[in-house]
């Protein structure tokens, strides 16, 4: 592993043109998709449970997210996430609100028996998903108010029991699998102020993901590419509108040297 | 009551942050979670039935926006309505294109002996909701056919029904509780070429009345906020594209100097 | 006909402001109204079977587009096609992936039958909505694969089918009707890096075939405005967020002359 990996993966996401099944909230469909567009992937938000399945099979990768699930939806994501384990297909788990909604707190905690190759949240999705500590976590929608670093064990515990790798994301995200620690310091404050900024990660996370590269490796590049995007956009934008544009713009163009510039990453 | 009033209310949503849950259509969930950002709050679209309940109990402010309305939504809708009484929290009605179709029209009346704090809508819509004249209203979807001014009395007969404020959008705002009448003439007729300004509004309204203030002072802060931004966007953009962007943008950036230069205010 | 019918149809959609009722996927609901919008015609994205079929009686014109079609959505659908049918409102299918999910698959060559007055898909969909070879078509969600010459013995049987007209989208547009076909050169290969680029052209065809124009006429019209607009929003745009903003700009502003000057259009 060398930090030259992650350019090499951004061109292959480019280059191989990933079909990313996205099943998630509708507020964020439009942005998800655009941002999957941008980094050179192709979306489908097949999401029913008649079809969800058949899709995942076919597809590169996969999203979980369960921001606003219907019952048809959570019987789609299900569907879904069997397609996609019975062809091997990379799927990740968003677990949205974790913590705050009883429901889906239950169906997230339920999918980790699946086996996610990647989950991505706020520390306190993470905390709360791993259910450690019965106290810990949410109830106040996506927002995360714990720091990154404290949600370390459970991001370690989430990875023990999927085998899969774990990104927490906050001002320096981190890239937790079984033997490996990365932190990301890039971003900027205004991607808390455009909607869907972090939902589409997880977006990004399952096109990286099904490029071949090593796994770790990949959801290290897919955060970068997103928050070094985002501190371009920074430079040229300072209110959400013309940042949404300007960030959407950066993952589209954004280069090696960029993502080298923008993106500190580091192994802990 | 001073007009000076309404700027510091609009720095109170900027300090407090209320967490918005909004139960509103598809085509403009996007744009809705956006505008509550630019506005400095946090929006939450929680809508299905087995979650919407608890999530009004948290929330801060809850809207109702039944435009795209499926069997599950109107449950969730109840089951919000339900938990908003039951914490206090205040929540807004938008009848979209109430009047116009039969199911909604009747599920948008029903909410009326809920007690909405606010009530938010086109004239046309206002007028079919208090449903005074049967012949009056609707047909046309979310367009008002009809004038601001010629739905006074209805607007008047909701606020005394309901204990609430009523805002009736068109060219002049004009904002109606039982004992108070504020007109406010700001905006563009861009806002119109933009999907979701109007029912963005409803959501805006539910922040402002979340922090404290006087209703009726904080439903006439909220529609000169939207507005004056509208008017200031239309100052550097004359295409729907650039002045969706340069609307949301001065939702973030509007000052009080400028609340009070774009907004002209006056009581009835 | 002659080529000036075509900014005659572009100016009288903008005149009559007609009223397109959009059954169509959650993901491109945001960009389809402001498309629509941007058009100046007027959206409406009522969808549920309790309210779609009465307001297809209404509407000047609807689309259908089973993108992410839940079972609610689907009996919407139904609905708002015997509605449009009864009324004499025209309709226009966007066949979306098909012959890539056997569900939607079945349900769009089930409304073949129904006659929509437009078909607007790629040339994967429109060749595995035909049905003429088993082995033709999709897989890969709404890309196209295949080239759209290559699709018109397959418009031409669905254009004897339905006595309506097919549009198929590509780098060329072919406009197939019983007796006629049209190609439209234009647009940008950015709209494809712009979610709802495709699918809000059905809604754009909707809109055009309202204004009492001769239909074969209005669909080319609807088509070259569409990628006229994407021709010129290039001039000032390279990266999908900045492209998507004058894009629509474009769409709003674009005159006869520029029709003329970014869409070459001809007879074949």
């Amino acid at each position: 592993m060398a930090t030259s990996a992650y350019p090499e993966i951004m061109h292959a996401v480019r280059d191989q043109e990933p079909l990313i099944q996205c099943l998630t909230n509708g507020v964020v469909m439009d942005i998800t998709a655009n941002v999957i567009l941008a980094i050179g992937a192709s979306p489908a938000m097949c999401d029913t449970s008649t079809e969800a399945g058949d899709f995942a099979q076919v597809a590169s990768g996969v999203l979980i997210n369960a921001g606003t699930p219907s019952n048809e939806q959570y019987a789609g994501m299900r569907a879904a996430v069997a397609g996609a384990n019975e062809a091997g297909t990379p799927w990740v788990l968003d677990p949205v609100a974790c913590g705050g909604l009883k429901e889906r707190t239950r169906f997230q905690r339920s999918l980790i028996a699946d086996k996610p190759h990647a989950i991505r949240g706020n520390a306190s999705e993470i905390i709360a998903l791993a259910n450690l500590d019965e106290n810990a976590g949410g109830g106040r929608g996506v927002d995360s108010a714990d720091e990154a670093e404290a949600a370390i064990p459970a991001a370690r515990n989430l990875a023990e029991r999927t085998g899969g790798i774990v990104g927490i994301s906050g001002a320096t995200d981190i890239i937790v699998s079984q033997n490996r620690i990365t932190k990301i310091t890039s971003g900027h404050p205004l991607m808390q102020k455009v909607i869907g900024t972090g939902c589409s990660l997880g977006a990004v996370v399952a096109a990286y993901l099904s490029v071949g590269a090593d796994p770790h490796d990949a959801v290290v590049a897919a955060h970068a590419h997103h928050s070094a995007a985002g501190a371009k956009a920074a430079e040229t934008a300072s209110a959400p509108g013309s940042y949404k544009l300007a960030w959407v713009d950066a993952l589209y163009a954004l280069t090696a040297e960029e993502l080298d510039r923008y993106a500190q990453i580091e192994e802990a």
